[in-house]
Parts: C-alpha cells; structure tokens; sequence
C-alpha cells in the first residue's frame, strides 16, 4: 500500500490508462467518485450533439432519418454496448429507460415462462435491489397473477431457486447500495437447473465490470446509459434477449418502431424479428447521439479486462486507505472485500452521520453519494478516476472525520439520483 | 384567392406571425412542409442544449439534478406544454414516448373503467389510428381480456359507443394520414353520456390546433414532442389525466420517477400523487431540455387561437391553389374541406404516383412526405410556413404533374418517420 500522494501520483504514471481521462470535461478541484450515478461528460458529446443538431437536425430535417442513419441508432450503439457484455451484434438494442426495458424483459420473460410452466408463480428478487426493479417487478407480478419473493441476503437465492415455483430470476448485477456484485455464471446455471429464467439489471455493470451475457448463459439483460457509459443524464437504456429468446418472446409495450415493417402502417402488430422487437416509439436521437459518445470512450479502454484491473487497483487501495487512514472512526465496509464479489464502487456505512459526513465532502470536493439509510457511496471509474483522487479523497475523508464538523453542520436533504 | 407569388409575399408582409420564422434554422431554398412528422429547429436549441451539456452536466455532474433543477424538467416543460391543450399546471408531464404514454395511459383508463364497469370489455378506436396507437390498444385488449372494435369511418364512433359495451374511446385528434380533426367536445360528450372514458392521441395537434381537454372534458390524453412542438428528432412525449382521475388511477410502468418518494428507495411502490404518476425512468435531460426550446417558439405565438387563424389560412390556400392549379390530374383532396374538421395539414390521394410525385418533389426542395397507400401529405406549421412557401409548392407540384417527369423516376423506397 502506498503512504504518500507522491506515490499516487507515481501509480498514475505508471498507469496505461491515464491517458483516457483526457476524453473527459471533469471541473477543476473536484474529484468525482460518482460516475456511477453519472458519468462525466466526454469531451466528444457537446461538438457531435451540435452537429446532429445544426446539421442532422436543422439542415437535413426529416431526411436524417434515412441520410443520417438515425432509424438505426437503436442497433448501431446497441452492437457498440454489445461488446461490453458480450452479446452478439444484433442482439441488442437501444430504447426507453431501464424501468422501461425492466418492465418489457420481464414481462417476455414471465410470458416465456407462464407459457412453458404454468403453474410456477413466482418471481424471485432481492429485497436491497434497485427500488424501481422491485416497484416493476410488484406490478407484473399483479398482472401475471404472480407472487414477488425478495431474498433478505444473496447467500439465500440458491435456496429460494431450490424450493421451486419460481418462473423468472430478476437480479442486478452489481448491488447500487452494496457494490457486491454476483456471480452470474453459478447463478445462471442453477438458475437453469431449476428450469428457471434470469433477467440481469446491468445498471453498475455495463462499462464497469466484465459481463458474459451469453459465455455465462442468460436469458434477458437490461442496462443503463447514463453511468459508466457516460451518455449523459437520463441515457437511454438497453434491453437484450438469448438468441435462443429474441424471436419468439413477445413484450406488451409493442409500439411502432418493433414492428416488422414499421412504414407500411399496417394496423396489426407483427413483431420485428430479434431483439428489434424490444424497441417501442420512435428513438430518442438526441440522446442516443450523446449515448454513443460515451459508449466510444469505454470502448477507446481495448476492452474490459484492463478496465476490471485498473477498477480493482483504485477499489482495493481506497478500501485499504480507509483501512488505514480513517481506523478511529464508526466506519463500516459494506462493499466485499472479496473481489470476485466486488463492482466499481466501494460503500462505508455509518450509523449516524454518513448524510451530513457525504455533504461535508462534497463541500470539499469529493463527490460521492449518500443513499439511506447509513451508505456513503464512492464509485470508480477507471476510465477517469486516478490513483491520487483515491489518496486525496481518503484523506478528505480522514479530516472531515477527524474534525468532527460534520456533526455540527446542518445539511438540507435533497434528492439526488443513482 | 391569390393569382401571383407577388401576391403570396404581400400575405407575408401583412402576417402579424411572420417574425416567428427567425427563430427557426431553416435550410435555404427548401419549402419545409414536413413539421407535421419532425418539427424545425429553433435557433435557440443548439446553445441551449450546449449549455445544457457543458455547464450543467459537465461542470455540475451530479449536483445538477437539483442545483439545475434537472429533477423537475417533467413537470416544468409539462406546464408549458399545459397551456397549449387546456391543461393546468401540474396536470401534464413530459416523460418517454408516446407510444409508451399510449401504454400508461390506456392501461390507467381500462383499469379505471373496468373496476367500475366490469361487463364492458370493449376498446373503440378507428381502423385508420396511427397504427401504434392501435398496437399498443392490442396488446392491452389481450391483456384485459378485452376487444379492440374499429370504427371504419369517423361517422361510425357516435353508433358504437350507443352500442355499448364500450369502457374506453381511444381516438387520435387529428388524423396522421387524412388530417381530419375529430370534434374532440362532441365525442367527449357523448362518451360521457354513453358511461366512456376517453383518451385522445394530440400527436397531431399539440401545437397546431386549439385544444381544451379541461374544457371539452376529456379523461386521459398523449401527445408527441417532436412535430408541432419543435422538440427534435424523437423527443419525449407527454401524458395527462384529469384531475378526477389523477389522484386514483393507477398504470403499470410504475418506475421509481413516479414513486411518491423516489429518493427514500423503499421497495414497495407507492405512486406520486397526481400525474406525476405517469413517470417512470428517470428523466431523459439533454432531450428534455431540446424539448423545452421548441415548446418555447410555440409559446412565443401568444396563444393558439391565432396560430389556427394562420394554420386556416395556409391550409386554405394550399388547398384552392391545387384545386386551380393541378385540377387537370388525377388529385383527391382526402383533408376535409370543413375547417372545423380540419388540423394543420393538407393530404392529397394520387392513385398510382403518390410515392413517386412526393420524390420528385423533394427533389425538387419542397419536402412533404408520403403515406401508403395513396398518400401525398403536407404539413403547415403556422410558425415558420409562409404564404409564398404554400405557393411555390403548388407550382411545383403542377410542373411535376404537368411534366409527367415522376412516371420515369425510379425511386428506392425508403422509411419515413411521421
């Protein structure tokens, strides 16, 4: 472990990515360990977006569709996610937002599921999963005439996929509280042991972490475009279907743009062929051009395994940092220290003070995130974070604990969003 | 009626909305009639949306969701959008597509209306829908255990719903492909008479028509952001529930946007009060704010009432120039002749050439678009359209009639988005 910012500052020139964090706007004298509720502006979006707009847009007009290509965004940047979660080319699609792509995968996987074993009714979740998988989750739950059941802790899904009656498998990856990630690989075979269907929420995973969709055996996958994909607040999302799936699951939202033949406006619905099928109204351009240049710079990283050892190095100093530096105080390691089992990101709970201790760093700036009740959340991306954004940030944290202003300081709450 | 392009320009001069057009980016020498499919760009938008990107995301990152105020742009951009339909503030917000406001929004009328009135399992719309609308209806009627009934003609609605049987009227205000406008009153009243909710489409008269859904008593509405209200290409949508309803209807995309605490993150849904309700994902910002901008050169008119007087004078016009100048070809006006049924659009039926005249057309810089079968369809958008554009794209349509040129064209079909 490290004992000076010098010696941070000599991990990032030794680091083979450094030069990464040059594709990024990031504001001076901050260090931002929230890219994993968004991502940071890359230094491509704001001159690619005026062209879509003054050219696509202004000039072209309605042509764009056709002459700019933007009636195959959804697939364009979808094949580019792709080959971060080792899907096919054409397997995935652009669309909506993931609470939209939740609610469609999971209704084809249930459809898939009802169809094939009526009488299982269960959809198995976790309780400390993202709320608007469980809140979409309750809903089609109620639809199917299906029962929702939460495990407290991940060690009790085998458990729960062992009883039986469960019909679809919904987990996110990387916990956005805990930073735990699973093991998709085991839980996807005994998943598949019990004749069971998984949906993987990829929100912390896509452009964070290495992910096998179909090496490690799948059925549906959705993610989120605004986090490590930096495609900026409020991305589009992507949704994804096992080949063995695309063609012949079906999902309720079936609007025009997953019609087989979209422009001969026929008034019955016929499903387009593949995972096109997920898409629904008409692509957001505008925000799937800033998508797509955020998705360039994790891609600009040669793949995801140099990106996974940078990832660890920062986690695993931070982690040990605290360790060190912050050992007199009530902190608590919430985040694994297992790495198979450890995200991007690293979270410390603390009893009492973890808001007012995230706001007094923010004032400082280190910008993480605070999630009730107790989690200070620090997320790393390796595409931009350095070594010494870790050291100086565990050193923040250290004075802010040490001085104890945080208990006297009175801190409105305000929303903020994963 | 005017007989000289001298005469057209007199109009423009004398057109209290002429200055409107500075606010757009138009391309030189090209006669836009297609705001009806993709709405021109604002010149503001591109400063806006830059401004936007570089200081709010890039140099505000997280902190920009309240310091912004990027967590209220649904409901900000929605009361804007309010004043345009006869809405009030905080009954409508912005959010997704409208093919997927379509799926909150019928499925909150049919819940509704099923609850209450159990024995009526029937979805009215017409054959001739955007076929969206009536994918979207499909999948719910299926859902529900319902059926969808088609009205093959608009004089059908009224013996349908005294029929009976019918729980929701799902009608598109203006029709994409005819430019007929429905008497949005007079269905309200006898749906209400016949014990219907009622959900309008305002895709095509958002911004291009007057519209009361207080005043004329409507249940649920939709409409799109990226035709008459200048949001660019695939702007999100918006959605609106009558007061009567907000507080008690309830839709299944139930993301955590729509929760009534989103940021408390409790697994169990509860939904907003009012529209709010409607969310579901979190918000799309950079499209929102684009979205923003165009709704504000619709704002700058100063009412409805007198973009109609010009939407009316435009329309008119076009309508008596074909009838003079193109009545030796084989031209059918398919948009009513009535102004009270008529929206902000002119659609002209040519047997065989439709497809290839609209090409030559364009071609030729005036730029309308084409609908299957038989369709020639033409957009005025009150805003930018001028008298002498309406001019000069009936001489061109008479010299390419007039030459036969288009019966030689071979032109590739291609998609088109409306």
């Amino acid at each position: 472990m490290i004992t000076s910012r010098e010696q941070a500052l000599a991990l990032d020139r030794d680091d083979e990515l450094a030069h990464l964090r040059d594709r990024f706007e990031l504001p001076e004298g901050v260090v931002y360990l929230d890219g994993n509720s968004l991502g940071a502006l890359p230094k491509s979006t704001a001159s690619h977006l005026e062209q879509v707009v003054r050219r696509e847009w202004g000039q072209g007009l309605i042509g764009s569709w056709n002459e700019a290509g933007w009636v195959h965004l959804p697939e364009r940047v979808g094949d580019k996610i792709a080959t971060l979660v080792g899907a096919n080319p054409g397997e995935l699609v652009v669309a909506d937002s993931t609470s939209v792509n939740v609610y469609k995968a999971l209704s084809a996987a249930l459809t898939l599921a009802l169809t094939e074993r009526p009488a299982r009714r269960r959809i198995l979740s976790e309780r400390h999963n993202f709320p608007t998988d469980l809140y979409i989750a309750e809903s089609l739950a109620r639809q199917h005439s299906c029962e929702l059941v939460l495990a407290e802790t991940p060690d009790q899904i085998p458990h729960l996929l062992a009883q039986g009656g469960v019909a679809v498998m919904m987990l996110t990856h990387v916990n956005y509280r805990t930073g735990r990630m699973h093991d998709m690989a085991a839980l996807n075979a005994q998943a598949r042991q019990a004749g069971v269907l998984t949906l993987w929420d990829l929100a912390h995973s896509a452009g964070a972490v290495p992910v096998d969709l179909n090496g490690d055996d799948a059925d549906f996958a959705v993610g989120c475009g605004y986090k490590y994909l930096n495609g900026g607040p409020g991305a589009p999302a992507f949704v994804w279907a096992h080949r063995r799936h695309a063609d012949r699951c079906t999902q309720p939202l079936s609007g025009w743009f997953g019609h087989a033949h979209p422009f001969t406006f026929t008034p019955a619905y016929e499903p387009a062929s593949g995972s096109a099928r997920f898409l629904c109204g008409t692509p957001a351009v505008l925000a799937m051009a800033a998508l797509e240049c955020g998705v360039d710079t994790v891609l600009a990283a040669g793949g995801m395994a140099v990106l996974r050892r940078k990832s660890l190095a920062l986690t695993r100093l931070f982690i040990e940092l605290v360790d060190t530096h912050c050992k007199e105080h009530r902190l608590k390691l919430v985040t694994p220290r297992d790495e198979a089992h450890r995200g991007s990101q690293v979270c410390l709970a603390h009893e009492d003070g973890a808001y007012p201790i995230m706001q007094a760093l923010i004032a400082h700036g280190v910008v993480g995130d605070f999630r009730a009740p107790d989690i200070l959340r620090f997320g790393f991306t390796p595409l931009y974070t350095r070594y010494v954004d870790v050291w100086d940030a565990v050193q923040e944290l250290a004075r802010v604990l040490d001085s104890g202003d945080w208990r006297q300081a009175r801190f409105e709450r305000k929303g903020a969003v994963t």
